[in-house]
């Protein structure tokens, strides 16, 4: 036990599929200590199926993956293709950096950025995501590694990122790192 | 659509019944971009079920609900009660704190945590949960307030937990926070 | 074929239960020709149930029995008992007599009746519902007795009834009868 | 609540499976008072069925839509089609006329109807349906215009008609109509 | 794979559901080479059932267990309990002994053994059931021990029978058996 | 009742379906007295499956039937075919015959038949399975013909093999018959 049977509308494709019966695996595992042999989820796709008074021939679209958009969004901005970033952020996209310093635009941050070091990149370790309902929460965390404004090199500092995702949009990041505890003086 | 019908052995509380169905909800809803209105997920209990050449007359034990023994292990530890929150920790716990500290014991925590500041609390604004099938990881977020080591008190710092717990134990705790941010030089 | 599975929330009560499978099997066998031996409808009670991100503890109530609605509302006029006939009827009650009287109240239409007859009583012969989602709608025909104006008795008189019912409610009544093709120019 | 899962064999063509999840979902709601919003039916297919000792290979042929027989029948007998109207009638075929008159034949009926009208055509308000198994019975009202035998015309004349429908063919005919009500003495 | 499920109605004792879930396990397991760790079966009971325009109360009574009949109906002939031992036969009961001898009744049986053997007794190694939808056929094999006529002991003599059970009576025996082969000429 | 519902990855040909339906309706009619017209088997064909922590693609491969398996078997041998039977059989292969013979090899089988007639066929009146998880048990019984080493003909001797199938595969072969019973001495 437990076996999950989900019912759908025809249509989704193979992977949607599969991300959908190991999300609610891994769901239905964290409620209960069932060891994964124990642990059976099957897709049924239904030839009709109506609700709230309509026959519905079709089923709402997958949502992208989460943490794919964030990895997308990071590697823009990374790139410095700001047009790019822009595109996965949501209208009322707020931030947040180290220091509790709230930022609204890729530009205000970029700003901000190059007060603190000439050039970061991230390594990452590991992405992660926490399921919602109306938002998955993307955590990313790993280390930096760049150069400080006055050209030393630094790696391995610790970061990690909150960010939320709605509707495949970002609508939040909020981020924090170890460089204060590396900067000198 | 869609329709999850999750098939368990008789026995599990409300609670944890009204737990599954949530999360579940919240995973598929993950998955495809279905409302609320459109998500329905119910739990079927059987009166007899065999898998594995085996009839079982009981399901497996719930887990205990992972952000709250972290809340309770953060706690503990805020209270300065070590053995309580000793009780919540797997043999094999690590943490890492600010500055890439690796520390395994808790008095080694401590002894550390004394040449930073000389007191510390936490105020929690979210318990945020990644359900990985074996494990779940907990994150937290809000502000920490205290006094520095010179005596003067300090409030608002940023920081976030990533705890990880398996059957019920933390086994790893990173801590990212804005302190260094705020420490006078 | 078919196998039809009904899902509920526990706590409804056998009738209720019968009556579902039995209309539910009616309106299976409306569409295709499949005959009662291979015709299979049962009811399965959930433990749990969540839909549009609640969590339900009971089921919706069972509407009364349309047609015992209607017979019990035709009882109490026979018997002119209009306070209990009142109680089964909507606020927004209307009512269309043969030739097209319309009707608002059941004091109008005891006047207006007091000028075609001095007494009547029906026999029903069947009551038969059209189950239309918001609505049921009840037809009941039969024949009327009674006695003229001038004294004389009448008897065998074919009427129909048209009774629409709303949330246990009656709505709408509808009245054709052949009273005029018998009565005496 | 309630979840409503048709297993039926393949084949059935989509306006079959509509009727059917439409049909069901009215015969549930007739039973509890749950909105639609709460009601889902989804038909699902399976590959290989096996009653009675047999393994079936189809399911039974869809019943035609019994309003649309009834509708198709009145249309033929407005357009004094005897030859098609016939072709929707069981041999059993049997009507009642307002006044008590039983007929077999349509001839009888036009031979009848000659006697008290020149013309006649229906308006219809609505066709409902009652699905009671073996058989559906149609009702339909509105209103009848046409010319009286002695040449005025006449409008907005109440009638109603009742109608059994068996496996796609007309079982019985029971009309009722305020012609009399109306008619000149 | 496979999942089955098996919808009853409720009061089976829990023997009977372990009794079901595992033949149909079997039954599945001999059709296609899942191991039993893949194998899922459940049982699920219902709170109203309805088929052929019947609403059930209750299902069908369990059969006894066919080896177990047979065990007690040979056990009661190894101890002579003739009026036992008639009590698990059917009326039509028939059996056919080594060298094609048919015989219907116990005594019959008796008389015929009184000439091959003075004392018998069965060491049975198996009981092995063919589910046959009407019957349950039982095997059981094993050896036999004895006295022959003549007052020599025998064992280890390998015999096996075949017996058809039917609605828990035994309709039919076949014995065959090694005796020949040992005799004495 | 019972109503059973099979789960199946897709990809299954109809006759194993078929199998699998019947015997499945055969392993529930042998624990409760339920008749064939109340017996529903069906296989449901899912879309996605997840058991164990991964995605199957596809099910376990059929089994061959068994009883065919060992109907070729005797077929080849019968044809005295050696290297064809052989096909048949599992390597830990072994069989008893009567006597208490017991063998490994087809040649041992032929030469020790030698010695008891020159010519031996099978009429087969019936092929039983008994369904055991990881075997089918296959019993066959009939009649033997042929000649006996003398050069006189027999036949209508009884007969019954038992014969162990596993994964396609004979692994044993008990054999017993009524030969000694009719050998001239």
């Amino acid at each position: 036990m437990p076996v999950v049977s989900i019912t759908l509308l025809p249509g989704y494709d193979p992977d949607t599929q599969h991300r959908m019966v190991n999300r609610v695996a891994n769901a239905v595992r964290s409620v209960i200590a069932t060891p994964e042999a124990g642990t059976t989820v099957f897709i049924n796709e239904v030839s009709t199926y109506r609700r709230d008074g309509k026959v519905f021939s079709g089923g709402r679209a997958p949502h992208p993956v989460a943490s794919e958009v964030v990895k997308s969004f990071l590697q823009a901005m990374q790139e410095r293709n700001l047009t790019l970033a822009q595109s996965f952020l949501h209208p009322d996209f707020a931030m947040c950096f180290p220091g509790g310093v709230h930022m609204r635009t890729l530009s205000e941050l970029i700003g901000w950025a190059q007060q603190r070091y000439s050039a970061i990149s991230k390594n990452y370790e590991q992405f992660e995501e926490s399921w919602q309902g109306d938002a998955t929460v993307v955590f990313c965390h790993g280390t930096l590694q760049g150069t400080w404004l006055q050209g030393e090199p630094f790696e391995g500092i610790r970061f990690i990122d909150r960010v939320e995702v709605r509707d495949g949009l970002i609508t939040r990041q909020d981020v924090w790192n170890d460089l204060a505890e590396h900067r000198k003086a």
